[in-house]
């Protein structure tokens, strides 16, 4: 039986997920939701979606621009079987009354408090938690990729604690409105920051410390971890060796490749032929992984357009028990190109 | 009958040239030639490409790093019947003699001088000045837009002078070592810029004077045209109407479709599904055309990685022979998704 | 006599003519009003300025920071003779009635519109206009460098009509939420720009076209400027020789001094001891000047956060008719240590 | 008895450690040696520097550029007492040599490796070790950085191991032509980084593990700090107190003051008056400073430019047995306006 899916909200995540939701058998995209009246609802159009809007103000400007309408957001909900949430933080609770009176399950992004949908989801770590569920939350692009590696590590070598320091992309490519330009901005200032605890929702009582701060970069989050295990010290061969055959995670190496920065990781993108030259996978770079004493080190990058598209598509077939874990994660990788484990 | 082309060269401009000459219905893709093993190499390795070196320490690197090699540089010229020469500035005129003396003929790109081949090249502008010759130069990337906004304005309205103030992006997204970071550089100070003088090598003695700066972004150069006509003063809606009818020139607008900046086009082009996300065409704002007396101001957009693209190809056919400019023109923007014009 | 300046708003303009007009023997700094007790206000007390808060919310913050409050704005309006506003954008001239209530002149700055004054102020340009006046807005910095230059050519050699491309930095090193990172941002993409009609503000009926867009930078606006001339063309060493002759322009080279991108000059204002590297003049390059046919072409740099600096001073001697435009530059030129003319 | 001091390099260590050496009661500047003839030499000779030349193409250059040599830069080792080697990385220990043979000791930046001087040197840590010595290394900025608060927090709370993570800003203000503009480069992306050992140097043994990025920025490393004790676990108040009693060390707060970026404490060191804006100091977040459990975390800016000044002043006193660590850190400090604690 196919899913019908609708996406609410169609920026960076929403286009995303309507572009992956139709590339999956067993799902059908109904329509996608957006507000204004721009080159992405107009390519949306080009694309055969259909389109709706959330008011009638909406309605006008749209008329304006001459893109043609599907209806009304409430039209596209109540047609559907699972509405994807990807409006701008803080909305999506809102929204949860509307998909609630029309009976439909929604799926919430990482903008949103966990007590939004009272469960938090990272497919390879907690799948089953979400199935039948009438409301999940998808974790944020930096959540979902701690919760891949460390959950990794974990099961084969036993974390007592997780350090992280993430240098955080100020803004997406085209949010030209903010900055910085040219300054390191502490956010926060106080330590830790939420995405350890936001970790705990997904992994409960996972001791993991982070620090946060903002950079002029545009294109992925740069992690730098230090973890303690408590069994015996692996050696630097066995962790990459564990993250290697780990979903999700794709290893770049510095001297094999020349993979030095986030921007050769994004080029590398654009030559695997992604779309949008998207990184669905956690990065780590494979020659950085060290263990000194109990601590294992590593880089990783983010690519925080990216990486929840997955974990959406797979909460989908979670919240609708159509699919195992196992069978979800595979059809979505294959229809993403991203390799199998 | 099929051109076997080779690609000497595989970073910016060679990769993507590969991959259009691989698109092509009339041409053969025999291989590309790349110094060192890195994740492009790999990339094209996996895309099927034949892979070759320029010498036998690159082939040492090659094995090192497990990646097949198909034979050196002059292995793949031999079996070709033109080259795209795509290596890094002034190395082009130094392979020169070893084409010369395997009898190929060869395409040199904007980073060589006009003498390395004689002719310099925009195919909407001379295709004809290049049919049989035996090298031929496609310009830069600026000078390839200027060429195709001025020639079509000069068509319809005459133009006794034009002025361009060209802000140039000041590294390409994965040159990680080039700034500036927070500046912008005069290059050159001295006024005018080489780019008008590289124009009059595709139209002769048109009058243009442009002056140059760097700034510290990676996507797009931004050019504001000043341009005064001869001839009876065209309205606003004359000029975007004739620009829009020229082929690779894209008009985007501010007001119906919210593109307000370089980094919304580059965003456009991943809606679009474009490869790497380039944009071949020269972007024009459509709302930033404005005629004020005699004179014809806008601002023009220009994605440096992509704008050649669709000039190599077209030189391959002009160079051999093999088709008109129309027809040449007609295949090389299908097979690009550029829209016919 | 000494006039009694009150500067109401603290923060990049108001902090910089309160420090000029401490330095003026026939002025008195009355004190400084601030909304936020920050380390810009610990450090004006710590400098020995009075610091007043604009309302009980304000005196509230303030004092849990710990920072003495002399009292509110309207008090030390109350004591001054001339208030110069140096709020943000449009807060000036809902300011303006308090200002009259108390029977007090007022200068604004450039962010407010003409109207709010009438008058419209360069020094070097129109100080007359000014005597005597209640209100006067010192133009904004892009304004105040293109009078200074554009008058200056004007006198010497007849401009028929100035057009210039300006490239602006789009935050101040201190605001680090504004962007963009990586892109430019055409501010307006209609053209022309706001800049040409404000400069007519000061210099009625001069034919100045503007372009104007955002790029990645925080330290000073870069124009390109086009000046078509009416008398005989003039050659580059008299525009040189005419513009070093003219007040607070500075010229710097390029080939003689190394001065090559807007870091540079910012660079020569911390080894001349600048206070905060401020640089008060419009900062042209001497060898970028070069007259093409009847037009004179040159790069010239704007340093936002200062250039107003001089103007707002002398701006307090025309309001209150106590020095001649000629001894009131000569005598701010000398307290900012402006290389004098 | 004055030290007479010769500063060899005059670029961004080079012209601060001549204007600090200047401030000296004890010591006398008797010129500085500079390669290239541009703003910032003759920036020297307007402020009464003697100012020498490498070589003799190096003079000619000077006699182009009008700018009055005093001679070369062998003329100017001889007359003094004490080198400052503020030359470009790997240039110093070719020009020991010649220090050796005129029998002048010699004072080197951190570019230089330890071994060129057997000494490395930070005056709060081990000053004394420098007493009477002939060659002394001043580390890098980052390295002197960390072995001030490193030394601090052991002295009190007996560290067992430090790991830090140090967002590099990848060049200076004026070097333009480095990049990346939009991108984290792993720089080096194996770890440990080379900072852990070159605290070593100074510090012997100390248990310091690093990683180290450059990021888009032209103002100040970050450092985020994880720091295990082997004490009895201190309060958040007690690290704090410790660290403001020590000197060279500033804490900002994000609450009280709102410095939440590396730029607003760029811009507080322009409040304060401070020449060029440096900042001399290690500068703390008081308000990120938290105990987790045995370990003290917290966020610390390091301005590359400025924090090694003070040091070079020291080590001459050092090395020439002049003053005890306390009489020469509180004179250095009083001349650059450094808190004392």
């Amino acid at each position: 039986m196919t899913t019908r899916v609708a996406v609410n909200g169609y920026n960076v995540i929403g286009r995303r997920v309507a572009d992956a939701v139709s590339l999956q058998p067993d799902m059908e995209l109904v329509g996608v939701a957006k507000m204004k009246p721009d080159y992405k609802a107009r390519s949306a159009v080009e694309k055969g979606y259909r389109v709706y809007c959330g008011d009638e103000k909406g309605e006008k400007a749209f008329r304006e621009a001459g893109i043609p309408l599907a209806g009304f957001s409430k039209d596209l909900v109540s047609q559907s079987d699972v509405v994807i949430d990807a409006t701008p933080e803080d909305i999506g609770s809102a929204n949860k009354r509307m998909y609630e009176s029309l009976g439909k399950k929604a799926i919430f992004q990482g903008g949103e408090e966990h007590d939004v949908a009272g469960t938090s989801f990272v497919a390879q770590c907690n799948y089953d938690s979400a199935i039948n569920k009438d409301f999940v939350r998808v974790v944020s692009c930096n959540t979902t990729a701690l919760c891949r590696v460390l959950h990794s590590i974990d099961e084969s070598f036993q974390i007592s604690k997780a350090n992280v320091v993430i240098a955080r992309r100020a803004a997406d490519p085209d949010e030209s409105s903010k900055g910085p330009i040219d300054a390191v901005v502490l956010d926060p200032v106080s330590i830790p920051s939420h995405h350890g605890p936001d970790v705990n929702t997904v992994l409960p009582n996972f001791p993991v410390i982070s620090m946060a701060m903002k950079i002029p970069t545009t294109h992925m989050h740069l992690h730098s971890l230090i973890v303690s295990v408590k069994g015996t010290n692996p050696t630097d061969a066995q962790v990459v060796d564990k993250l290697s055959k780990t979903p999700r995670i794709m290893l770049v190496a510095s001297k094999k490749d020349g993979i030095k920065s986030t921007a050769n990781v994004m080029d590398l993108a654009r030559e695997l032929g992604r779309p949008r030259n998207d990184v669905f996978e956690a990065v780590v770079w494979r020659d950085s992984v060290k263990v000194i004493g109990s601590e294992i080190y590593f880089f990783m990058a983010v690519h925080q357009e990216a990486i929840v598209t997955p974990e959406n598509v797979d909460a989908i077939r979670a919240i609708t028990n159509s699919a195992s874990a196992t069978d979800s994660i595979r059809m979505t990788d294959k229809s993403l190109s991203i390799l199998a484990k």
